[in-house]
């Protein structure tokens, strides 16, 4: 796919004219979602051409069977894989007796997708020429409910040049196959499939996992707006339910069904509820009209964007960008269900199959607290603390004890899905983020009552863990992790990785500290959760001995930490000596190759730095960043945020914003020539950080937020707002700083360069 | 299995009772080859209960797919796979019209194995009841002919306590499937089937590879030893093909076929030939009576017998277990084809797939080198010269240039099949290896002619490689190799193996010194090599340069080297103070902890001290070994061999002989409780290692043998002798040293104490 193959709009994203070898990609640019299910954008009629289908229902996955080469000890049995579930949106169209399919037709024109990002509809419209001069226009458009979870909503149209015969179809069909299937299993049984007079029904059930879902719709027509009163004929066949309705349509009138679908699944309702649940939805939104339905959706949209959006007035490319970013990740997760969490292609696409990565804990949090009510986040965390015991027995497969917990690399249900070894068990960082993010919630939010409630337990399980895993070495006379991989996924087995070192050492004393808090301010929720977790007074002092002799690499020549032991005996040839034609190196050289090379897939010590800002002083900071940044290839889509924020920080706007652009357009602009497989979901919270964090230099400490403007030269003079809950910020370019306070009802009072003002709605602020 | 099972005989290998759940295993311990195929002792009649079927031509594989979870850059598309081919054993068995199968009988009795090592022959008895007080009694002989490489052997008697009707059916079968297949591929396509008179040919072809294997079986039908003048029927299906005899059996009378099977391939035939070529086998055997083909085996066997056996009498256990390891060599590989090698389960099963390992060049080549014509060594390392293009290849799709040559890990015709990335990638010390056996036929053999003929080529391209792999660092201003695994295991992806760093250092230095020795002895020769190898004389200053500043880790507190780098951060506790439950830890622990213990799956340190150990002093060695030893648990077959050596260096006698007793019975004793799934044979010649190299002291330079004995204590007072080649030496325990001088016609001087000696035949020598 070409790079700005989608022209540049300050709400919305378009595709102009046909071109079938962009249909994989546009389907991933253009997916819907609500946070409960999702749609890649395929097309409604039949479609002949390539083509990745994909619906999506939120926490419905199937545990495939592992695919390893070479089996290690601990490896799991399976990967929890998001599922394509039967397609609701499927219309077939036959014009005059001939199946419609755009792969098939003379010519088309005026082709055009439209993804209004302002109410979240999704367009599509073309001219297709057919046989003897006919000419027939589609006009679809779509959107997922935001207000009602389990409603797809369609208004499918169509007009020809001529008098024509019309058989539309609207239909539920469970005929589907997912694409990354290790083994080519059958991943649904159906047990019904159902169809009467405008409507069908499907009932499925996942093979292993036993997750029913319903798969529903209901359908209307109309010519020029007027409901037609045929019923239509009720079809079905083994897998698949719809309803024909034959019509003539004189030149120049428009045919529209209305088709109302979506999933209904037993994570919500009890089986035996499924088909009457799918019904009452059905009949509720029968009682609106397509407009009705869609001014709710822009309704909800507007409340959205109004805690979430952020203009960059003037630049539009970065605004376009942006905005893109904060609807996806909005149409991703809703943070209504502490069962569900953020994949990483989120609704849009099958790979990575499990839902969860430490992705959501090290960069999406920040962008659910700062834009949603806090119990969103704090439903995030809720994720973590229900899947704890999960996380014991996961650390108990791999020879620890006590309790000690290891949370999974990759995960749906709270097992570990993933099977490398050099990943699922030594990329063990990511208990910490689990445990950075209770602390992050707690400063963002001031509430206290986490910690005691569910988040203690999680610290204690983590910290156990890394009392275990770290070792003394005799050699160092200090205690030592040897055999993990860090961040930087460019280095396997390295010992004593300065980020989980350090990070490790932070959740032991992070841990101790909150029992220490507790033991004042909650002594009978500290002996509860004592009891609990069987926790022993003991493993306060080791874990303050590991903590404090923990062994933190550095080089004292340079004055920098070390990535690694051993960091400094490989040749350290800058990034931008590299030879241009081997980037991406993982494109281009083999796995040893890269690993003993330094370059850096991902910040790692840069990311410690970032987590743990006030721990390291500017100077401190601008040698690392100076140090590391030049050998990192940010050949991951979580890398660039964490470098612009640092850069910020240290006054390289422009670097700053040369990052920011990387991060915010990747799927957009499609560098990594991967789209089509579907977004990368996470890494767009880390563009939300590195605007919000980076160049409005936003911290937040015990519920107040501070902000310190680092702008990018290329936004001079431009009027930049960030929206916070419900509350707008503006900054202009300049140097100054302010301060806000925001309660949990959105009261907010603001300090302006040192000076307190009344602050509510939509003030502009110059600095 | 239960250990022990097989009772000890000094010539013999005995299985008595019928034990269904032994029966896997059994057809692996009484598997025959013949260098050019193998079969598992499986049975002729047909068998409905567990079993594990293999016929194997050697040379013949498939390329599997590869099976992979997560792909990496480098990776080989396809393993080559050993095949189960036709099957030429098969002989169907009816009692008066009713199928025989031992599993269905109603009684088994007298059920023996036996495995002739003496003459190879393997003979399977049994008494079977049936209905109606009916007991038939089978005597199966068979063996696969030294002298005919295409022909195997089988007579297969019958008689019954009654009398009985008998339909005996020898076939051929192309209806069979291999266990060890990653997406259940169809292996073989069927050219032809065909049956006649007595006669039976089935020609398929693998599929990718397209070999064109020809099974073959012609028969003769005898009635107490007269044979029957009956023609058979012959009958074919789409896969198999036969006789069938019919007869009545008086009650007494003994009725025997004689099957004359086997393989010719297009490996070493025209396709269109092969047919002919197996008419041709059979016509000539038909010729012999079947102890005729007996008699003719028998010597065949006395025959390398005389150069390859080894006496301990009074030993009954050790010297059981020695010829089984040394049968089971002779039967992998005989040495004349080139095109072969020593895979690691030889024709006994399908595991390890690929052929051949560096377990070729570090544990085999001595075996063959000291019992075989020194032609066969050579071929060993022709193998390897003729697939250097390849290991050239392998080095450039790594990103190595210039004619660096990197070995693969795993091979069959020279293209790497495996597909692990700390093994395939980084396990890279089987380059020097290859060189190191090219430096121990020389001092072996004192043939000067194979360097300049072959040998230097692939020594400048493994130290190419050398020069190009390690890596200069600053940090420790000397050369680095980062990101290996040693010959370690459980270590993957560490810097600085000593083993590796070393030998690598000792290539570079090698082959300068070749290069340098051939500039006087034969610059013709050299100028050629260096015009076809485009050598350029700066290349040997800069492996002098990377020699001469490798960095080979040391601790000089313990004044041991270092395994790796950082090893001592460990957490140092001996094998002995782990929990014996725990053992072996590759069944027990998950891999990173594996890999973030101390534990040594195979000698690592020590391996090198072993190759290279005139470069040592015995106290280096002994501090070394009492440093190491402790830590390793020999989980792989090819560890204790190498203690055992480097223990009766050290006159730890007794210690040297508990190794050999583990590496020597691991299959007669399923150590590992894995034995079904075939033997390890190269494991086989390390355990020959043991007592030549340990026990007898045996050292070779410039041709020159000599013999330091280092008896252990159990051994006091026996005889103790050692075959090579033409020659017998023994030993009495006793302190002491011979040398003596082989030349290629074998002829013998000796030098006992200091004392020259004639030598000829079967002298003892009395120390």
């Amino acid at each position: 796919m070409k790079l700005e193959h989608y022209p540049h709009h300050p709400w919305k994203i378009i595709e102009e004219g046909w071109n079938p070898e962009n249909v994989k990609a546009s389907e991933s640019i253009f997916s819907l979602g609500n946070g409960a299910m999702g749609q890649r954008a395929n097309f409604e009629e039949n479609y002949s051409g390539s083509t990745f289908q994909g619906s999506y229902v939120g926490g419905v996955y199937y545990p495939d069977k592992t695919k390893v080469g070479w089996w290690k000890n601990g490896y799991p049995e399976y990967f929890a894989k998001v599922l394509n579930a039967p397609n609701w949106i499927g219309i077939d169209l036959k014009i005059n007796g001939e199946s419609f399919d755009l792969n098939t037709a003379k010519a088309v024109k005026d082709y055009r997708r439209e993804l209004n990002m302002e109410n979240g509809l999704y367009t599509r419209s073309f001219t297709a020429e057919l046989a003897n001069g006919l000419e027939i226009n589609i006009n679809s458009q779509r959107f997922l409910s935001l207000a009602r979870p389990a409603l797809g909503v369609i208004q499918y149209s169509i007009s020809a040049n001529q008098s024509i015969t019309v058989e539309v179809s609207p239909y539920v069909d469970a005929g589907i196959t997912n694409q990354d299937s290790n083994w080519d299993d059958q991943f649904w049984a159906i047990d019904a499939v159902e169809a009467q007079a405008a409507q069908a029904y499907i009932e499925a059930q996942t093979l292993k996992t036993a997750f029913s879902v319903g798969t529903f719709m209901g359908s209307r027509l109309f010519e020029e707006n007027e409901e037609l009163s045929v019923a239509g004929n009720p079809f079905k066949t083994s897998k698949k339910a719809g309803t024909i309705y034959q019509h003539v349509l004189a030149a120049g009138k428009t045919l529209s069904v209305v088709k109302l679908g979506g999933y209904v699944s037993s994570r919500k309702h009890e089986k035996a509820q499924l088909k009457s649940t799918a019904e009452g939805v059905i009949a509720e939104a029968k009682s609106y009209s397509f407009s009705d339905l869609l001014a709710e959706q822009t309704q909800a949209w507007a409340t959205i964007w109004k805690s979430a959006d952020i203009t960059i007035e003037g630049d539009i490319k970065a605004q376009q960008a942006i905005r893109f970013n904060i609807f996806q990740l909005n149409q991703t997760y809703s943070g209504e269900d502490a069962g569900l969490n953020i994949g990483p292609k989120g609704f849009t696409g099958e790979k990575y199959g499990g839902s969860t990565y430490w992705d959501t804990e090290a960069y999406c949090i920040p962008f659910y607290m700062a834009t949603k009510n806090q119990k969103v986040a704090r439903n995030l965390l809720t994720y973590r603390y229900l899947q704890l015991d999960r996380a014991i027995e996961n650390a108990e497969k791999l020879g620890f004890t006590n309790g000690a917990a290891l949370y999974p690399m990759v995960t749906m249900n709270g097992e570990e899905c993933h099977n490398e070894w050099e990943i699922t068990f030594e990329e063990i960082h990511r208990n910490s983020a689990i445990a950075f993010a209770i602390f992050n919630y707690t400063r963002y939010t001031n509430d206290l009552s986490y910690i005691p409630e569910m988040g203690l337990e999680v610290l204690i399980g983590i910290s156990r863990f890394w009392a275990q895993r770290a070792s003394f070495s005799a050699a160092k006379n200090q205690y030592v992790i040897l055999g993990v991989t860090g961040p930087n996924e460019y280095e396997n087995n390295v010992n004593n990785n300065w980020y989980t070192n350090y990070s490790a050492q932070w959740c032991l004393r992070y841990t101790a500290q909150q029992i220490e808090a507790l033991s004042i301010t909650a002594p009978d929720e500290l002996a509860r959760i004592e009891a609990k977790t069987k926790f022993k007074k003991e493993e306060l002092s080791r874990w303050k001995t590991t903590a404090d002799q923990m062994y933190l690499p550095e080089d004292s020549t340079l004055n920098v930490v070390l990535q690694q032991d051993g960091f400094l005996d490989k040749e350290m040839v800058k990034v931008e000596d590299l030879n241009p034609a081997e980037r991406p190196i993982n494109q281009h050289w083999s796995w040893d190759r890269i690993l003993r090379s330094p370059y850096i897939k991902q910040a790692d010590v840069l990311q410690g730095m970032y987590f743990f800002e006030d721990h390291f002083d500017l100077d401190t900071l601008r040698r690392n960043f100076d140090f590391y940044e030049p050998f990192t290839v940010h050949e991951s889509s979580l890398s660039p945020c964490v470098h612009a924020i640092i850069a910020s920080k240290l006054n390289k706007n422009d670097q700053a914003y040369a990052f920011y652009l990387r991060t915010s357009r990747l799927d957009l602009d499609d560098y990594n020539a991967e789209v089509e497989e579907g977004l990368h979901i996470t890494s767009m919270a880390g563009t939300w950080m590195s605007i919000v964090e980076g160049f409005a230099g936003m911290r937040v400490k015990e519920g107040q937020l501070s902000f310190q403007p680092n702008l990018p030269e290329a936004w001079e003079g431009l009027r930049f707002k960030i929206n916070f809950r419900d509350t707008i910020y503006a900054l202009h370019l300049g140097q100054g700083s302010f301060s806000c306070t925001v309660d949990k009802e959105g009261e907010s009072s603001v300090i302006v360069n040192g000076k307190k003002q009344p602050f509510t709605g939509s003030l502009e602020l110059k600095l």
